[in-house]
């Protein structure tokens, strides 16, 4: 083991009392003096890893360690140390913290790479204050509105904008953050996954295939209202008989892909009453794939679905878009290096899609982009009780510092 | 045609004048100034038909035409003249009217029948008002308590008892409405049917071979929150996908029978995200069947359906009761009577159930009952567009002035 495990785990420690909530785990939320505290720790990580730290206009924290040759592109390292509400101490730190001890390693090791390799704390990734989030990626690669900074606002009204300014950032230099590409020779992240998959496979780590694609829609079913006693089964028209019909046909279509998931989280009918037939049904579908191809086959599949049982049933139907995200592919240079890397270390290497969005979504869009999953105790998160071991962490460490090396030493 | 179509229609037209809303329909609750008038009006068409008029002390209004024998036991019509909110003007003056319209022919053909015949008006049988109903025939049987009368209020806080003393009743009497059984010898009431059946058979009357026994049930089922995004299909414990199933289940058992009904008018899921697996799933169940046989058979299989599911898919599941009536069964004899009238009218007798209450489902506990329904348009009812035809309605006051002279010459 090269990685100092013991080091990590106590920076993961002390990092993790900062934005204690007393009504359980943390919330530290961007431009907040827990959060200001906490930058201030990982900065002096930073320094304590021989880097150049800096922060840039919208406060994102860099540190760089140069290679023997300083012009070329550098391998960056990120993730985040900002938290939902009573999230847990893993959830960004554990990709901030690991990227730290690979370079502290390198410095103790006094090893130069070839490339540069930088580190970066991004700003708001979770966006759990001002409803919206990846802040400080989208800015770094030059996808931030000034109208998200002025529009987003928090739950007392403040927007983005103000609470930058309060905090000393100026915002006429946001615009500046954006990085050429060509700098970049690729990104690396190291996350908990959030999930099962590693648990039930038995391994501590995994290789993401990629962050899949989302789609959210709405599907409104219209039947007619009746009287649950005086109306016989063959004369309704129960948009609820048929909303039940449908779930279960959207369950069998996710099972019949390998890895789609689709999740129906919300549902309700009007007008409600327990001796009435509902006249109206709305439900959301939130559908997931890694392959764009086969997010639009399914999504072609239950559109087909719904219009078969609603004809058969003479239901109205109207199916809304609510959000859609394409996924995003790991390269399969950086996978290739995470895989190689796993696999010197004796570990089995399993490919694993992420099912939640991270700043390498973003970042995919500038840069080749790899990740790292590190197995979630029964793939909680966005939870006091989100808990990753410090063995599979530093396993994780352990896996960037090999990739890491790979990747920053190639000519 | 005995009986005076022009009249009753007129009559019925009159009457659902009184309590129009604004907002559609009328709204004609009880212990208010519209039913006060309304019973004016009704007191009125008794008067005319020579009947001997009272109220008793809950404000049901009898009129009564004497028989050959005064003190054999009276054929009893009886319905209401209280409405919903925003109801329609058939639903209770349907039957009191057609009531009237019987002994008002009776009247003018100077028939005397065996034994007396009376018509009653029922006190608040809707219940919109207090949120109870079937005051009226309850206190007639001697099954409406005190805590009914004090403790059930309307929107202002004012119960039962108060409004009845502020219109001149007497709570001290209200015991003294109980009527003995023995002087009845059976209680005919036509009501429209609520429902399409009538209407896709294309009949204008039918024989009510009961009212449907109720069972209300709440399921909770329990399995696991998780993320939309990274719980796979085959980790999931979902509590909506099993209550889909479950939900198509019970439209299959219903079905399976030849009358029964079931009904999910209410689901919820928690905690409701559009990217969240539910933790919690209730639904509502609404069980409807004459034979109170297969009333139990059938929800001892949703059961066994609600328990397969569950165990399944290691959901927790809960069956709440909410609510349970009896089913009411109309007497041969006086179905018979409706039968053979309906026949001689050269009409194709049908039996069909009422999926709805009525106050014969009370007076069933106290005597022999028969009901006649009356076609409804599409099968609406509490509602503005409560429709019955003219004809049709002539032909159920016919075919029940058949049915009381079969009953009331019976030695």
């Amino acid at each position: 083991m090269n990685i100092n495990q013991e080091r990590l785990w106590s920076n993961i420690q002390e990092l993790g009392q900062i934005g204690e909530d007393p009504k359980g785990g943390i919330t530290r939320l961007s431009f907040t003096e827990s959060e200001r505290e906490a930058k201030k720790l990982v900065k002096q990580y930073m320094e304590n890893a021989g880097l150049r730290v800096w922060e840039d206009a919208i406060g994102n924290l860099f540190g760089r360690k140069e290679g023997q040759n300083p012009k070329a592109p550098a391998v960056m390292i990120g993730s985040h140390i900002d938290s939902v509400f009573n999230g847990g101490i893993f959830d960004g730190p554990a990709g901030v913290l690991t990227g730290i001890e690979v370079l502290h390693t390198l410095h103790e090791q006094n090893k130069t790479t070839i490339h540069p390799v930088e580190v970066v704390s991004f700003t708001d990734e979770e966006g759990a204050r001002f409803s919206t989030g990846m802040l400080g990626s989208s800015a770094l690669i030059g996808q931030l509105s000034d109208h998200e900074l002025t529009e987003s606002i928090d739950q007392n009204g403040v927007s983005i904008a103000t609470a930058m300014e309060k905090f000393g950032y100026n915002l006429s230099e946001v615009k500046d953050v954006k990085r050429d590409p060509s700098t970049i020779k690729g990104y690396l992240e190291l996350h908990i996954e959030q999930g099962k998959i590693l648990e039930q496979e038995n391994l501590p780590v995994g290789i993401v295939s990629g962050i899949v694609g989302v789609t959210w829609l709405k599907v409104k079913l219209k039947g007619e209202a009746g009287h649950a006693g005086t109306t016989p089964m063959w004369l309704r028209k129960d948009p609820l008989a048929a909303a039940a019909i449908i779930l279960t046909k959207l369950e069998e279509l996710a099972k019949l892909q390998e890895r789609t998931v689709i999740t129906v989280g919300r549902i309700s009918a009007e007008p409600g009453g327990v001796n009435i037939i509902p006249s109206e049904v709305e439900f959301t579908i939130d559908l997931r794939d890694l392959s764009m191809e086969v997010l639009q086959k399914v999504e072609k599949q239950l559109h087909e679905e719904i219009s078969i049982v609603c004809n058969t049933r003479e239901i109205e139907f109207v199916i809304e878009d609510l959000h859609r995200l394409p996924s995003a592919i790991c390269s399969d240079a950086l996978k290739g290096a995470i895989y190689d890397s796993v696999s010197e270390l004796g570990i089995k290497p399993i490919e694993l899609p992420s099912g939640a969005g991270h700043d390498a979504m973003i970042m995919s869009r500038a840069s080749e982009m790899g990740m790292i999953f590190v197995r979630s105790k029964d793939g909680i998160s966005h939870n006091p009780k989100e808990w990753s071991d410090k063995e599979d962490l530093g396993i994780g460490a352990e896996v960037l510092y090999k990739a890491v090396l790979k990747l920053a030493n190639e000519e």
